[in-house]
């Protein structure tokens, strides 16, 4: 359990914002976990971006959010860890925060992709790869998740059409949200018609880029009590790792970093797979959806995708995901997903998920994935 | 004071590198650092970088180094602030271990520039600035610099030669490195006849960029002094930050972030600038030597020049900098940059500087600073 606390929340809509800049866009965010907050006094800013300097030409988000939202001179820096990149900033906020040398941190993902069209879009994603082994010979972030899903299909003996329920899911339940890219419901016979992306990855699996910025204010618990109605508490934190390169994995199917992370923060909330109400995911794929499950251990090697077909993924399954759209309807602007993810679970624990509510929430979890899983970043939070 | 402490150094030359990759260059640093803290236990990685993305078609650093480095799996992410990236992630590693969910923190700075060659490099060191208003007027790193430097000579009377006692120290030292990107001598009177590159900064003047690591291993004070002989103790840290644009700056010669980190990081450690012996500054440009030595209250605003002038910087002057030959004469590979430097003060302060040793050296402090000063990291570091 760590000794941190949610105390404010922020999200834009996810959408092509053609007319909102980059600065804007992290600012309308920030603003709204300020007000949600209702205080203004923040020590530190982590910026979760992964793109900024290939779509926007800019970097140094950290000094030019702190300047744009009328906190010039306080700290400030950027995390990167690919499309992992804003869960890895709230991370950040929480060590800060347990350090205590940093009495109120403010965690800001943010992503501008609508600059940028075309394949330097599809270049951008694929830094998250590993240059020189994998991107090289031109695999792209689809075509990775592509192999895996072929792969998977041919170990378990599993069809394209056996993953639609992560789809069919994720836009049920985006059609709920107002803050949603996609709002609009997928019939599961569309989704094996669909057209391919990188096969078997079709357009209604690969969840949309999108513009985005999803914000936090985290202080020590005890002061968060005092400040704001229903805290959200932050019982479990961690990043773990693995190789960069698919190739370099003995099981490609294993997402280990996911495992790793998810066991660890698990631990330190204390809590056990029966516990965890909701669980936000990395679904930039319907493949890695069912991976997810089931290296975080709801799921046995090969079942995760039952876990969509069988409907204990809806809200009111057993482990429902995707609960206001996912990456897939909500969309997915890189480096503010894991924000978003957060945002989304402690609106759950509040009560405050509207049409999306799941009741009698308590322990919600969030997972963020960068590259093909080189990187994973899992929080637990508690009401 | 922090309770953090340096236990492992480890850095490459600064050079044109065409032959070595980015993670090889990491790799060599990271061994380095390992080998002279003798534990390579480590619990997390701070990777410093600023361009990779741009120049080498990689993101994701932190699962690159982590795996290359014999530590797949563990936790890991990039810090980014402009060119003070380096420094500010020796700073979230100082802030990971003084919380204690982290014990034993790895930090590497890692720039590779030379697999792009001509305006592409000037494009990306330019993300630094704001892209809205500067950049997209055509504004340039050396160009900023330039602006700076012309209206301190217009403000304060003086001429380009004399700026010229800050590159001919820094060549003087970086001549006895031989880790030096540069090491030969400079004469005064060759200064400012130097071929221009953004007028008034000339060749002599700007700090070259190139490929290099550096890294160091901090953990708890108390546990450093049982692991090495003489541990470095991070006295003070801290990060500031000033509007990203140069014209929103009320007066453009206060650099406010670098006044700003410094006077905390100084009281956090309990000194004055009498007890400083060494200040490794970011000396990009001779006008950034200037006002940095001037904002960290070394020198009366206007008067920052006249410590070149008068042999203060020198290793036997009253306030030495660019020890090892700085930005200018050691190399400036941007994102690695703030970590060299603290590098730097440490084999001064362990009495490892060879030729470049200054004597009875307890204190010393470091300023990395990124784009025209919107970022500012200090450190001061004791024995």
């Amino acid at each position: 359990m760590t000794n941190v606390s949610i105390i404010g929340l922020g999200q834009t809509d996810v959408s092509e914002k053609w007319e909102t800049s980059l600065r804007h866009l992290a600012w309308y965010a920030v603003e709204a976990a300020i007000d949600d907050a209702a205080t203004s006094k923040i020590d530190a800013i982590y910026v979760g971006n992964m793109l900024a300097g290939e779509l926007s030409g800019q970097r140094h988000l950290g000094a030019l959010v702190a300047d744009f939202s009328g906190m010039r001179g306080i700290e400030a820096v950027t995390v990167e860890a690919a499309q992992a990149s804003g869960a890895a900033a709230v991370r950040q906020a929480v060590i800060a925060v347990s350090s205590g040398l940093i009495e109120t941190a403010l965690v800001v993902g943010v992503e501008k992709s609508s600059d940028t069209t075309g394949s330097a879009l599809t270049t951008a994603h694929a830094l998250s790869l590993d240059a020189d082994y994998e991107t090289i010979q031109g695999l792209t972030m689809e075509a990775a998740q592509a192999l895996m899903m072929r792969r998977y299909m041919h170990e378990y003996g599993v069809e394209v059409s056996d993953f639609a329920g992560f789809s069919v899911n994720a836009h049920a339940n985006g059609a709920l949200n107002p803050l949603a890219m996609y709002r609009n419901r997928l019939r599961a016979e569309r989704f094996a018609a669909a057209p391919v992306v990188a096969d078997p990855v079709s357009l209604f699996d690969a969840a949309p880029g999108g513009d985005g910025a999803a914000a936090i204010i985290v202080t020590r618990s005890e002061r968060a009590e005092d400040m704001v109605p229903k805290p959200v508490h932050i019982a479990g934190s961690a990043i773990a790792t693995d190789s960069l390169s698919l190739s370099d994995r003995k099981n490609p199917l294993f997402l280990r970093a996911s495992a790793e992370s998810a066991r660890k923060a698990m631990a330190q909330a204390g809590v056990t797979h029966a516990d965890i109400d909701l669980f936000e995911l990395h679904d930039s794929t319907t493949i890695m959806a069912a991976l997810s499950l089931e290296a975080a251990g709801f799921a046995a090697p090969g079942e995760g995708w039952m876990l969509a077909r069988d409907g204990e993924i809806a809200r009111d399954g057993s482990i429902p995901i995707s609960t206001f759209g996912g990456l897939k309807a909500r969309g997915n602007p890189a480096g503010a997903t894991g924000v978003y993810q957060i945002v989304e679970v402690a609106r759950q624990l509040r009560g405050q998920a509207f049409d999306n509510q799941i009741d009698g929430v308590t322990v919600g979890m969030t997972q963020n994935i960068g590259g093909s899983g080189a990187t994973a970043v899992t929080h637990v939070l508690k009401v």
